[in-house]
């Protein structure tokens, strides 16, 4: 049974998962790296980025590297991607990550602007859509050959797929900081919680796991 | 040193304290009883209202049960004293507490709408009043005593104390449930977490306690 799975996905405790203001300097606007420090300091974040022997194996390590872990696919939002707006100028532009991103398999950018997709080394490549989440699930979902298939954000794609109800497993981590701006996780997504078995676990750094589950005998594998 | 204090404060995972539509039946509006479930279930709580064999002993009760100790005065708006709006009509309404409110000191409540004080059973002496946080904090502060002084909500008045930096200790209880709807604690209080050392933890309930302590030499008893 293929899962659509949601991983690392950090919120400030008035829930925004990313700040106000995103450039090419800060992918995370006024947020910069506090939603994200705690899995900066993991040996999986070190890890893919090359750092083999730093980082911290504990709770938070653990529930990280889980990660990538049967993933045949991820779909994400054009604002992770990169900062462009509207119609593609810059062609030379492939995301954040170097020529080798961590994703090692197919990714498929959310846009309303139409580009040929793009091979890197390592096994990514990145096809560029115009999608509903239904369809872009199904997309991914042929793509990832049996796997589950990962919902890479941002914000408003969550939101969007968990709207649609397509995600069977959602990781959210909290983090005690106010933002005040920026995008909303929760928006729009009133008495959620009904849907999903809830677990949560603080760690030593501050933060707050919760797992969401899909409780329902019924998965978005349709 | 006297301290200001809020214990039990509960937010859902937007960020909502209280629901919409707060009613005569319904204190916590759509919200229901869900925010405050877990504190239901302690032995503080069953004993405060007269259950006193009721009610379980575990890590949710040690937190809670901290919120009378050392308490000389309370603050409070005037929605959690009721859900009348505008001048009084009904001065037969004295709180949702009965005839012997679990307060047993001073409580202020704020309004723009004068009103006589009420002496009730058991030490608790509502008094009303149309004041700023720091002139109420004053007074309760008179009263109390030498005590600490607390907060007891709602979400308005918190935040209004946590904007104006007259809050030394902060307990919250963040409940996994979305909301959608209601009134925010978080708002205008970005970067709140700079004044504060947080501690969370996690419990069977599926709750998370935070505590905020002040974490500046300065305190606000000024």
């Amino acid at each position: 049974m293929s899962l659509v799975r949601v991983h690392n996905f950090s919120v400030s405790l008035d829930g925004f998962a990313t700040g106000e203001g995103q450039s090419l300097e800060s992918p995370f606007g006024h947020a910069g790296e506090r939603l994200h420090r705690w899995a900066f300091q993991t040996r999986t974040f070190q890890h893919m980025h090359g750092n083999a022997a730093a980082g911290g194996t504990g709770v938070d390590d653990a529930v990280a590297g889980t990660w990538a872990n049967g993933i045949g696919a991820e779909i994400m939002g054009r604002n992770k991607f990169g900062p462009q707006r509207g119609p593609w100028q810059d062609h030379e532009w492939n995301g954040w990550w170097g020529p080798n991103p961590p994703f090692h398999t197919p990714v498929f950018v959310l846009t309303h602007h139409s580009r040929p997709p793009v091979e890197m080394e390592g096994g990514t490549t990145f096809h560029f859509l115009e999608a509903t989440p239904k369809e872009a699930l199904r997309l991914a979902r042929e793509a990832a050959g049996g796997l589950d298939v990962r919902i890479g954000g941002g914000p408003t794609v969550v939101r969007d797929f968990l709207a649609a109800d397509l995600i069977d497993h959602l990781h959210i981590v909290v983090v005690p900081i106010i933002l005040g701006r920026g995008e909303r996780l929760w928006d729009g997504l009133e008495a959620l919680e009904k849907r999903f078995t809830i677990e949560s676990v603080t760690t030593p750094s501050g933060v707050t796991h919760m797992t969401f589950t899909r409780s329902a005998a019924s998965t978005s594998d349709a």
